[in-house]
């Protein structure tokens, strides 16, 4: 029953409808990464804001695939398809939580003194506007080799935020007069690795759908 | 098709394999609150050893998930309740994920100074080990009640975070040369609040699934 044309049109609104909450996501990622730049509570307040937006979208993703599901009754790779996007529906509202939670803490820190201490972030959140981009160039395009790309970048997010906790615990022993900015900069590092840890979470399920293989437990790829 | 016996043996099959992982997953989360009160990196080592153990049994709910919605082609609440388990069955994963960070932090700890400061995790991980298996009875009872409680909780949880982060902080203007043991110990509160968080997850999927109501994004229930 599921190979119809009509099925294969819903598949595609799918795929639309997720890459259109992908693309709301990613502005939200950019937004961020200039809020931290200046530390901003404008930007940080939109963010919060819209976050509703995110919600509904993801919403609406989820029950387009139940009624899909629940029209179409697929199996075999279509049926993993769309498991898979209702996975990667999930990370991608919770990419925007993030991005609300971030935006919190831009807030506080607006009010907070800082000396001239800055971290540099801008690398960091580069790296997981990439890593998000491609995980869903990825999906959309079932490329294998770039969602293990995007797996393997996620090391590099790491070593900035190790560096991050290296250069702020420095900055906390000669200043520490302004010891509440300067943690609420540290666990901006948190944040940001938790957006790309679900950007390698979305990459390691489309992996896991094209190959049928579980990647996502250490377990290597032929 | 899907109201045949044999399909109910499959639905109770789903409900044993998730609440054999959930117990599993509470295991680790009682292991990490004996592990965080002794700074003792023997139950951290075990913890992350046996972080496997999980992933497989993540795997294997899937796997039955998807094999039934194949066989069986479930619609209305069956389709949601299945899909829901597979939702579930990704946040208790990463409870598991978020026990082994937990560990790999204490691992630390047990080798930084730190002076003769304590701060009380035990309060927080008993709320967030009766937020897990609330929510997990909400599930196979259906008790959207009990689901409710769970979210609830979750501000309390928050404020136990926050009181670490000012008793902390003093700690940090004090004893400046153990500012390491400090921030690990800071940021083992963030890791609970994200169990408390995936288990409030849980329980809002639960609700999701049983109201086919939105409340995971601030909508009211009637």
């Amino acid at each position: 029953m599921a190979a119809t044309k009509h099925f294969h049109r819903e598949l595609e609104k799918i795929k639309k409808m997720i890459l259109s909450i992908g693309a709301a996501v990613e502005d939200r990622v950019h937004l961020i990464g200039k809020a931290i730049e200046s530390v901003d509570d404008k930007p940080a307040e939109k963010i919060i804001h819209d976050d509703h937006e995110i919600d509904e979208m993801e919403v609406e993703v989820e029950e387009e695939c139940l009624k899909v599901l629940a029209l179409h009754q697929p199996v075999a790779a279509d049926l993993r398809f769309i498991i898979a996007v209702i996975k990667i529906n999930n990370d991608l509202e919770r990419i925007g939580d993030q991005a609300v939670n971030i935006a919190q803490r831009i807030k506080i820190m607006a009010k907070q003194d800082h000396h001239d201490f800055v971290f540099d972030y801008s690398p960091m959140v580069e790296k997981v506007e990439f890593m998000l981009k491609r995980s869903l160039d990825a999906l959309v395009n079932m490329d294998i080799d770039l969602a293990l790309k995007v797996c393997q970048l996620d090391d590099e997010v790491d070593d900035i935020k190790n560096e991050a906790y290296d250069q702020i615990k420095k900055a906390m022993k000669r200043s520490s007069d302004c010891l509440g900015y300067l943690i609420n900069l540290l666990l901006i590092s948190r944040h940001l690795e938790r957006l790309a840890d679900h950007t390698t979470n979305i990459a390691e399920e489309v992996i896991y759908m094209i190959e049928g293989e579980i990647v996502r437990h250490g377990k290597n790829l032929p």
